[in-house]
């Protein structure tokens, strides 16, 4: 049986640091059953203590708990590091080296990753979002000289969640087309993006997983048969080598996978939020 | 004049957790220019060896850049650990301490924060994307049993880029419906949600700042104005107690801290990315 552990992700703030900095850490860990506890806006002294009996009472039923934080108030921090669990703080590890390097005190100010103290990077978010959402699947080819990227690709290639990500995640201005049959037969961009080609990017992706994919969508239809799926992403393949779009496959990729490779080919400036 | 400093984000896979510590640190110092470039997929000596004279490059001209790595791959972080920069990476400051815990050794996997190694998961995010993307706004009342949150709230109080996160991040299967007049004057919940109270999440906004969003969308419209938005607003509130409906003002929120609450809220469990 695997072992056991439980794990806090602990926060003044919402907890995606932890969140995130955990679930890195945690996936360099095989064979232990880590159950996974985020408890985000502990950001009084009272809250604090109630956190540290909560973690204190699991702690003694089995295993030491891994308790990760990233928690700016130092009262508030050094109250959850009374408890009985392995406390690492994130702040702690950090903080003090970039101190000295920058000669400066750091603000010890929460919600500031993940909240609204930038408002311009903010709004530019919700712009993008909104962008995205109106111009999903080319539904919408009003100032799309406005994009920073328009993804391309045949049915369920991943477009879409693509292009919400780029836009939530980055704030950058995403929309996508589908290519249809009438594209790929004439091996040309869809009509609407004519001058637009430095803008696009390309996704292909395998004949058995597009197959998968289109068959949970519609079982037993043309358009998600294995044929039909080898055809339109070999067609595809070759419209982008003519129009000079680059392209990846993203068969075996995520989302974020596939944010990163387009930021970086299309030298896209990323404002993480 | 501000100090500037160049940041390096480093990493052998998509660079996000480099960037998500890296950008939640740096907002911990006022008075620095901070220049960030991420650099991902860094997933051989070449390419580690090509980032450090880049990174040496910048290092003769200025102050001694500040460089935040997240490398699994122990020959590649030792390469990047010769630039000429403040050098921390992540898996050093905390993989021993687990190791130690856990009388266990880590795997020195990359790619498994961020790429497709838990495809359960992964595919549960598409999924909860596309339930996101069919029924945002009301648009479709099919399967309205499958959510685990309904969100609700009058027009531009953040229902859709809360609902988006939530699916994309977390893999909640999560929707939203907009209050119409008629059901803020009815203090009733839409008819389709019917027996959908428990599974509701209210939103509210302050007038002011309805007023300002609306305007930006429609302005001068009756829709934007501020009698409407804070008759509209004090309508949803009335709703929402009557109903029993839990429910947050999000004027001053970002996505992420919306999010928080819900999740915190609704007692959801949070599949993070």
């Amino acid at each position: 049986m695997a072992d056991q552990r439980y794990v806090f992700f602990l926060s003044d703030g919402t907890g995606i640091t932890a969140e995130t900095l955990g679930a890195t850490l945690l996936t360099q860990f095989e064979f232990v059953e880590f159950k996974k506890t985020t408890l985000p806006f502990i950001n009084t002294p009272d809250k604090a203590r109630n956190t540290v009996d909560y973690i204190n009472h699991l702690a003694v039923q089995g295993s030491r708990p891994i308790v990760l934080s990233t928690t700016v108030n130092d009262e508030i921090r050094n109250i959850l590091r009374q408890c009985q669990g392995l406390f690492m703080d994130f702040f702690d590890a950090y903080i003090p080296a970039i101190e000295a390097e920058l000669g400066l005190k750091s603000i010890h100010a929460t919600g500031r990753a993940h909240g609204l103290s930038d408002a311009r990077r903010y709004n530019a978010r919700i712009d993008a979002m909104n962008y995205a959402m109106e111009h999903d699947d080319g539904q919408s080819t009003r100032d799309l000289s406005k994009a920073d990227v328009i993804l391309i690709a045949p049915s369920r290639c991943g477009k879409t969640p693509t292009t919400l990500y780029l836009a939530l995640q980055y704030g950058i201005f995403a929309t996508n087309f589908p290519l249809t049959e009438e594209d790929l037969e004439a091996q040309k961009l869809p009509a609407s993006l004519k001058g637009l080609a430095p803008k696009c990017f390309g996704l292909t992706s395998d004949p058995d997983r597009l197959h998968q994919v289109r068959t949970e969508r519609r079982p037993g239809s043309k358009y998600a048969s294995l044929p039909q799926c080898a055809y339109e992403l070999r067609q595809a393949e070759s419209l982008y080598r003519k129009q000079n779009v680059p392209f990846i496959n993203s068969a075996n990729m995520s989302i974020e996978e596939i944010a990163a490779i387009v930021l970086q080919e299309k030298n896209l400036r990323r404002q993480s939020a």
